[in-house]
């Protein structure tokens, strides 16, 4: 089964065939579905940009798609995950996409559904789909991984992004510097050091800004006041920046908190950039899901027509 | 106007078509649309099967859909559901599709709207697509109803299913056992006999379970921390069941309550079949209702158009 | 860009344009999409005729639709209006269509973004595609604007439509009158004379009734209790109307306030129509700011397959 759970779970080649069909993609080219493919958008959470980007993808590829929001579903009668996924498969879902407040709650459906699961974000661990576009940005950018220093800023502890992208840049042979507040470090996460956040800034070929989630942070608004000056980009820190060195962000940006407004689409920004990539990694990890399963499809249906 | 209301409007040859037309579907026949032809999907209440299978089918069936929930909507200003269904009509619907909470909502608008209704759901009424992907099930699995025991186990008095399956059942030759709490019965029902749970159980080809609707029941949470032991299906009692019997359940099952939770995917289960077979009827049931509109669709454009 | 912001920025020549489009498109003809354009629907407001009117709208043209309500959005999230434009663009939106609650919030837009944006209703402000069908509906039917009689009655102080309709059908060289409750005149509105509703009713070729927005005028129960008889379209109002006028309502209509509900579909009754044609306006104005967008796209296309 094709699921995509965790960064973890790709081996580098993997990763590298992914990106390489999210290029093509790009340029134009690539499989796309000749049956009639379901996928089904389950978002347990608001989102804009990942919904948005999984259906633009799912449209390009010309599937069927489904979207289901928690709000006005079964799950207000109590259903399971479990019980909700398989009745999207009974019903004839080809795959889905779920994002769920939940930490690994794909760990109460994976081998058990017939149909790939793919993640789009569970509670403050994994979102496979941001990292490989981050991936992709960084590979347009630099042509490869292989000794890039990249640093990522902010809640590294809580961040969904942090810790999967710290894994699989160490593994594709970047260095990672991690920065922020010192009550948000992560003694789990050994995929990276801290240092200083000039220092991480000056020293990097990519700097990574987290979101400050305010919605998992209500405590914090004191400190988050002060964000921008001591641990944010500012224009300042950007001057001190090498030359060739790009701005990333996942977005949404809390302007002037984590990065200074009027740096959010300068020269080396490549913020939105990187959500335009997110449509073609996507397309690509549906296309990972769904290609193999189409080809049954059509074996099935060329032995009932004969 | 080829609305579907109630199971009580259809004839047994009617009936009997719409099985026929699903099972064509199933085998990947059947018409599907060349023009392009609207479909509302009005959703007043929560609901992941009903909603998706009829999406799914609507899709399959090459119709573009319209999906409304009541809360995004002018219903919010107070608009009544005629008017919705009026607007609905003038701005290009071919077909509405409704579940509402109203017990009959549809007699505000049948007879007075130029197109055909679906009824998803009215309250504890009718559920006449829930019914028919039932009797699909039935049929596929005995290819007869005459002579054959089905026993409706639950809240008989408060149930969509309940009446409706009961009546048509009987009408179609099988004979009809009700069982569950006494607090449950319903003396207006006059199409099965009460058995005790036990009894029933032993006798019938088909047990077909009904859900507790805790979200109309808030004040029974004592009765139903025994229903499974008292009146739902545990493994002993499906122990008794005869050798060919089959179970079956409109979902969202209640986990342990109406069933014991490991017997929800066992051999004779079928409930993740009813939903399957859920898609094939909704398909008929909008063939009907819209093939002939297509129709006449097509000779006003040759008019136009010569 | 070919935004549609207000009505205001549309020359005479413009309108006249959009409605001979529309007209086209009622007879079956005109541009379709060849593309995979993307055009997404973000309403911030609850809306029934507008949103479902743009949708068919765009599936008839052949779009391709992504729906976006604010409650399932990063906007819950604190993210401003540009940011999630810039986001729907860079995740490959070709248009956008915006209902929101602030008067002119497309100002913090205008000229920012880099695709047509298409304002379906701010605050009390502009409704521009709710003039342009209200235009349609009267050339149907008269054929021509100068020298028609138009009356507006109602709340002209807090209508989208009253002040952009009055403009553009005085601009076309319509006499226009507005009658209604003292309070809800609005003096800086100059391109009608007040009459008293009698004599508007009589002397009027359109009469046009604007909705009592329940919704912004919580305080004014009393008033709209009385509100039929002292300034609605009665029965014995309606008796007193030229022989060949119409009536007009935006909808969604309060039955019984702005109008008697046995009127609402009697022989001089446009209400349906005007939705009707709502959807033709709409496809006209996503013509004009996709056809020439589509043909940048087949030609970057054409560089890049050749």
């Amino acid at each position: 089964m094709m699921d995509l759970l965790t960064m973890n779970q790709l081996s580098n080649e993997e990763i590298l065939t992914i990106l390489e069909d999210a290029g093509a993609y790009k340029d134009g080219r690539g499989w796309t579905s000749n049956s009639m493919l379901f996928v089904t958008n389950l978002f347990f959470e608001p989102s804009t940009r990942t919904r948005f980007s999984f259906e633009v993808a799912e449209k390009k590829l010309g599937l069927h798609v489904l979207n289901f929001s928690a709000e006005h579903s079964s799950v207000q009668k109590g259903e399971t995950l479990y019980d909700t996924v398989k009745t999207l498969e009974s019903i004839g879902a080809n795959a889905v996409v779920i994002r769920h407040e939940q930490d690994r709650y794909f760990e109460e459906l994976e081998g058990k559904v017939g149909i790939p699961i793919i993640n789009a974000g569970d509670g403050c661990g994994n979102h496979p789909t941001q990292s490989l576009l981050d991936l992709l940005t960084i590979k347009e950018e630099f042509g490869y991984f292989k000794g890039l220093t990249v640093s990522i800023h902010g809640d590294i502890r809580h961040s969904r992004v942090a810790r999967s992208n710290a894994e699989v840049l160490s593994r594709l042979g970047a260095r990672v510097l991690f920065a922020g507040p010192d009550e948000w470090q992560d003694a789990s996460n050994p995929y990276g050091e801290y240092a200083p956040v000039d220092e991480a800034i000056t020293s990097s070929d990519v700097v990574m800004l987290l979101r400050i989630q305010h919605e998992r942070h209500h405590d914090q608004s004191n400190s988050v006041q002060n964000y921008l000056q001591q641990f944010g980009l500012t224009k300042q820190r950007e001057s001190m920046m090498k030359q060739h060195a790009i701005i990333m962000h996942p977005a949404p940006v809390n302007r002037d908190v984590e990065i200074a407004s009027e740096l959010i689409e300068c020269d080396r920004s490549r913020i939105f950039k990187q959500m335009e990539n997110g449509v073609y990694v996507r397309m690509a990890v549906l296309k990972r899901a769904l290609q193999k399963n189409e080809q049954k499809l059509e074996e099935k249906n060329h032995v009932i027509c004969s």
